[in-house]
């Protein structure tokens, strides 16, 4: 099955009439997806190892091949109402890399994994790379167990409908190196007119949540004065944190947030916010968090109201195996690939930060625009990419 | 049986644990709130008669009386999250205020009834009082039949699942005076040191849904400059709307925001926010709503956004029949009810407005806090107002 063929089959599956993807990890879209890649492995005679939390890696191990083995992959759930790309474009281009090597007649000296991890995006349990983390221990199952999503479920019920646990694993034990094909998320490539780019590392990034309390009251009958309204704080606070990151060169998003009791008619009790921060450095990160939270508790001692900051998940930079990313971008007929920084975190960094070897591929995005039913590669630079990593895999891989 | 025990009866049906109450209209708890109401009229051999929307007038119609009656009684539904007292504190009173009449011997000349309406507070569909809307008139049944909550369910198919439907009615045609006795939602009467008030009228007020369209993007990589995020000019406009309604004297308050897709990584596609606005005339409601659009305009316009208001409800101002709230408030052993201007709706409103002659008493509380777990009415305030009703109506339907 060609990659346009197998495009062509995963599309439909989560897709909401209006464009939007919704594959929240366990559910039944995301599932689908799942079982279409297990059938995938299967038509193709991958030996497929899963480890407890549901993450996988489908071994190609022709005689002749031994050692740890060279593993590329992405994720296939989405951020809610997300798009196409995101994640399903490494998974289908991993699956057309083999295909291509195998009709080159290429022989690995090392065996090559196709790696799905599940919860990439945290859209549903608020932790972005929880399969990654988990299996690469920097999440134990025991901090996953306290997770639940929006609607009060827990992430072991959530997996225990899928027969899987929040568990450590050793599924990456035998992972020499890891290289993860990406839609890019920015127009660096269209900027550089290329249509392959190579990652140097990710800014560092957290999620943090902004509980501003106060009182709910009559929205007709409390006079203003005597409010405390929690709905203010937050919304200066979303304001506040749009100018800090313009400040400081960096990147601050309120995406979510929550209303208690969230009625036209009552001044809230409560709002609970999302920030998702993104810096250069660690320190600018810290920097960039603590303005932000200062400005927010100002305004609630102004307010009436209280703000705590609670942070859910905190990344550090991730600067990739520059030897690596220099052997990929190097050595093509066509020139050099760039080599860029992202913004947006991958399991390829939490697999970074836990000690492999790893690097990133991107595909030309023509707007930029991600995470949104917008989100977009063309045909020729999803092939491009397929072509690109089978070469990157033949190098790695390769006698 | 008394009004403390009828209170007792009433008081954990759709408590949450946290103490506020969700009483929903067309829900479980606010179903069984009505079986309860219609019990209590049977064990007094009231005679109960429904219209088709699910209002209730129970008539105590003894030998002697005739024409058309005196009417009194609330609502049964709640706020999200709201106190125990707005609404079923005016149904509880009125069957006590009957009770106390026929202990006293009294006969009245003219019918007196208990009256019922559903969904006052808006709280699912989104229009206050469509109870009592939909039986005077001032809401047509098809455009109830327009009305959805927010998970999608039409009214229609909300009230089919309990033999009912957004129809027109002839229940109130044979009142001939309304009085409802309501909780105070300020501290007017603590400030004067009253248990008991008369309203002399409603500030007009409406409900405006604030759509913000932007275009969902990734939080990490979009950069600052390139955002249209409406997030931002959501909080311009609560900040915004917050300082209009200082500066004119008004109330305006932004409880409930419904963000599209609400994910902590995603710039949203959308947010949709829900103004509650008030003022002491038409004019003046007119002008500050003018002004809180036209600030979301104008920052929409600096963040690339799109802005509409589309009023949901807009009610006029209510002027209470003098000469009625006159005969209530004077001629008191205790010196007279003090007489005031309420900025909270109420069905006793939208009677006035379809032209029957109406009344509000008011009992003290003791906070003002209203709309919240926390609201509060003391025992002997409660009493005070049953007492004052059963006045009210020996004198409004005696001979």
């Amino acid at each position: 099955m060609t990659f346009e063929e197998m495009w062509r089959e995963l599309t439909p599956v989560g897709r909401a009439a209006s464009g939007g993807y919704h594959r929240q990890p366990f559910t039944a879209a995301e599932r689908e997806c799942h079982a279409w890649f297990l059938a995938q492995c299967a038509a193709r005679g991958l030996a497929v190892r899963t480890d407890g939390s549901g993450n996988v890696v489908a071994w190609w191990r022709p005689d002749g091949s031994a050692g740890p083995g060279v593993v590329t992959g992405s994720h296939l759930d989405s951020v809610r109402d997300g798009g196409a790309y995101d994640g399903p474009l490494g998974v289908v281009s991993a699956l057309a890399a083999i295909d291509r090597l195998r009709e080159r007649g290429f022989t690995p000296a090392r065996p090559i994994g196709v790696a799905v991890f599940v919860e990439e995006e945290g859209s549903r349990f608020g932790t972005a790379c929880l399969g990654s983390r988990l299996a690469t221990g920097l999440l134990t199952p025991e901090a996953a167990r306290e997770l639940r999503d929006r609607d009060g479920v827990w992430l072991a019920d959530a997996m225990a409908e899928h027969g899987l646990a929040p568990v450590a694993s050793d599924l990456l034990d035998d992972v020499a190196t890891f290289v993860e094909l990406h839609v890019e998320q920015g127009r660096a490539l269209v900027d550089r007119d290329a249509a392959i780019g190579v990652a140097s590392g990710i800014w560092p990034h957290g999620r943090y949540r902004f509980d501003f309390a106060g009182v709910a009251d009559h929205a007709g009958t409390t006079r203003m004065e005597d409010r405390r309204d929690p709905m203010l704080t937050a919304s200066m606070t979303v304001l506040a944190a749009n100018k800090q990151a313009r400040l400081h060169g960096a990147r601050a998003t309120f995406g979510r947030i929550e209303v208690t009791p969230n009625g036209t008619n009552a001044v809230p009790s409560q709002v609970s916010a999302w920030l998702d921060a993104r810096a250069e450095s660690g320190d600018a990160l810290e920097t960039l968090v603590a303005a932000i939270a200062q400005q927010a508790r100002d305004r609630a001692g102004r307010d009436g109201t209280e703000c705590t900051v609670t942070p859910e998940s905190v990344t550090p930079a991730v600067r990739f195996d520059p030897d690596l990313a220099g052997l990929l971008a190097t050595g093509h007929a066509d020139g050099d690939w760039p080599v860029l920084p992202t913004q947006a975190g991958h399991d390829a960094g939490v697999l970074a930060l836990a000690g492999i070897p790893t690097a990133m591929l991107f595909v030309r995005n023509p707007t930029g625009v991600s995470h949104s039913p917008a989100e977009h590669a063309e045909m020729a630079d999803c092939l491009a990419g397929v072509a690109a990593l089978a070469d990157t895999l033949e190098r790695l891989a390769g006698p």
